[in-house]
């Protein structure tokens, strides 16, 4: 597994030890080949597909006729000069437990499947590949990458693939019994409690705004601080109380102003317009809701202190998901079966196991990120994490599968 | 006049009711047709020419050989989206004085010449052409734009010009008498004063810095409010201090924050680095040296305050540039004769009268600006105002040349 890692992060490596494989990128097309050639590898009896939306399966099937598929995986996509681990150690984890699976000659009460996403990351569309396959991806959203992007258009071609078709890749109803992930934490939580392994409890939600400051766009030279209607002051004052707040307030959350954009953006004309990128992410619903009203009435309130007006636009809003009980059980028992330190703990990234909770029970496993990097080439976890985060994906299936606990439950609902 | 001003307006006219003629832009080439059209108008005497800095020029000789000639104007670039006063009001009004001159049959002590300068606003390089002509653009500063601008170098050659060889623009030592200006205010004291005519004492020097805070690029999901080094904050809490600074101990000045650029500049990633674009301005040495002092130490005491580090780049540093004392007191004394009101008041913006006066003597002239408004659509200055503008450098002008005070100063110095 560890070849297989190494090979892997090769494709699209960074000078500063990263990956650099976004959607449709050369890097990730490679990554693709990779991952055709590894599932190969394991057998002919492995059926190796894509889908509509471009996912790639390497599924073993199992003896019982008509029984739905454990899915496990994550993406091989990359942020932009993003890290070797972030989705790629989940999809290589998820191909090794396929062979040993395979290997062992284990009977399977489900066909068991190693998925690679596409887009998780969203290039163009975040976690298109499982919305898609989760059945939960919006026309709307597809329709708009598809009239704004000429790159999405040309990625989505040379892939095979039509934006008409990416719908089709919906499941069967029914015909998915469980997905399961293992993924860096991307924090520092376990590095902090001594633990191996983090049992995921849920993914947070996620609200993104853009907060449009707007003023007056006068001479820099002439118009006397006391006169003015600068943008800029309204974007950074809300920019600092929106941090004050959630410190404060919501000291379980985070907030982030990720971008500001000027305009006219000129060092000699004040800014008449400042659009900040907001993000925010809380476990509940009800902690959303009261860090938009909050972060609402500050930025109002800043807006008014700069006399300016203000503009709020919902770009995004990711609800939170739990995870399965039964699935965080069964991890922690693997876990502990091995030995392994773990804690439960949620997930303040988004993962394809938040779309794909919408057709099956899903689970997540976390191992320990060095330093708590992420999204850089500093993102490190050590072989050892990676090794016991991928001994419990096995585990975890094994034990569920045996327990043919997946079944009754899909069959049931 | 009124014509020839709205025939240039239309020239690059925007929606806002303002102009979009930045330098080598398709309207500024249509404008400096506009210019030689007009010039040619008033007279097959009129010499016009174009220096090797794309400087237009109309010329009235007079009967005395040798002289050295007195430069009237200012420039026909705006900003992106700029207003239609900001330097075309100068240069209308000095083809309307040179015409009027000519027409007049008065006898002049010197040569007489209108001038367009390139580029004032700084598309590429802010005052490119008047300091050119000045002898005091920096080599470095054109080579690093040649370097770097292929939009510049494709202007260069479109206007028939070379990179190598704007540098001959410069004018021989003791040819040039003296400039005077006519310019619209961009600011509120001529209203607030009830005057009509601005007497400039001299023009504010600026300086720009570009300040980059550096923090680390984390996950905006996974990493802790209090484990962050979000470079944005240290931006946003630096541009409010600034702000308190400059209103605090620097009430005559001011300071601007034009811009900032987040990178990676992501919604789901911590702010590594932000730029931020800083300006000040102040009329005398003692207080720009004061000021960047004191905004030195605010930017580091705020990239402490948020983890971070900092570096400062001095991107321009402009002189204050006084106006010279005669002519200022020949303004006053044309307000006067024509019976409007007048006001000593320094410039806060910067204009090509300062470079040119490191040649020789320089004047400018003010009229009011409604609402202030400036480098925006909304930038409007009454026809009655623009009117008594040009009068006053008419009979500044005239009066200069009668006394033939610039050739003895000039020959003197």
């Amino acid at each position: 597994m560890k070849m297989d890692f190494d090979t892997l992060a090769a494709i699209g490596a960074t000078t500063a030890g990263g990956v650099n494989r976004p959607a449709f990128s050369d890097a990730h097309f490679e990554a693709g080949n990779w991952f055709r050639k590894r599932a190969g590898r394991i057998g002919s009896d492995i059926r190796i597909s894509t889908d509509a939306a471009g996912n790639q399966m390497a599924t073993l099937f199992c003896s019982l006729e008509g029984t739905p598929e454990i899915l496990i995986g994550s993406h091989l996509d990359s942020v932009p000069d993003g890290g070797r681990f972030d989705g790629a150690l989940g999809v290589v984890a998820a191909l090794e437990v396929l062979e040993t699976v395979r290997e062992s000659g284990v009977k399977l009460s489900h066909p068991l499947t190693a998925v690679n996403f596409m887009d998780e990351e969203g290039a163009y569309i975040g976690l298109m590949g499982s919305r898609a396959l989760a059945g939960i991806l919006p026309k709307g959203e597809l329709d708009h990458i598809t009239a704004h992007s000429d790159a999405f258009n040309r990625g989505l071609r040379k892939a095979g693939l039509e934006c008409d078709s990416i719908f089709y890749a919906q499941s069967e109803p029914g015909s998915i019994a469980g997905y399961l992930e293992l993924h860096i934490e991307q924090g520092l939580r376990l590095k902090n409690a001594g633990a191996q392994i983090g049992v995921v409890t849920g993914i947070v939600g996620i609200r993104c705004f853009r907060i449009t400051f707007k003023g007056r766009a006068d001479h820099a030279g002439t118009t006397p601080m006391d006169a003015r209607q600068d943008a800029g002051l309204g974007a950074s004052s809300f920019s600092l109380a929106a941090r004050n707040l959630i410190m404060r307030e919501f000291p379980a959350s985070v907030a982030t102003v990720g971008n500001m954009m000027y305009l006219p953006g000129a060092s000699n004309v004040i800014p008449k317009s400042v659009s900040v990128s907001l993000e925010f992410r809380a476990d509940s619903m009800e902690a959303l809701d009261a860090m938009e009203s909050a972060l609402t009435s500050i930025a109002r309130e800043h807006a008014a202190r700069f006399d300016l007006s203000v503009t709020l636009e919902a770009l995004e809003r990711v609800s939170p998901v739990p995870t399965d009980e039964t699935i965080k059980q069964m991890i922690a028992q693997s876990a502990q079966a091995l030995a392994l330190a773990s804690i439960r703990m949620p997930s303040g990234a988004g993962h394809d196991a938040q779309a794909m909770a919408a057709v099956c029970p899903v689970g997540m496993i976390f191992v320990p990120s060095e330093q708590g990097a992420s999204h850089c080439g500093r993102e490190h976890t050590r072989w050892e994490d990676c090794a016991n985060g991928a001994n419990v994906l096995l585990h975890s299936v094994l034990g569920l599968t045996a327990e043919s606990y997946l079944i009754t439950k899909n069959q049931g609902s």
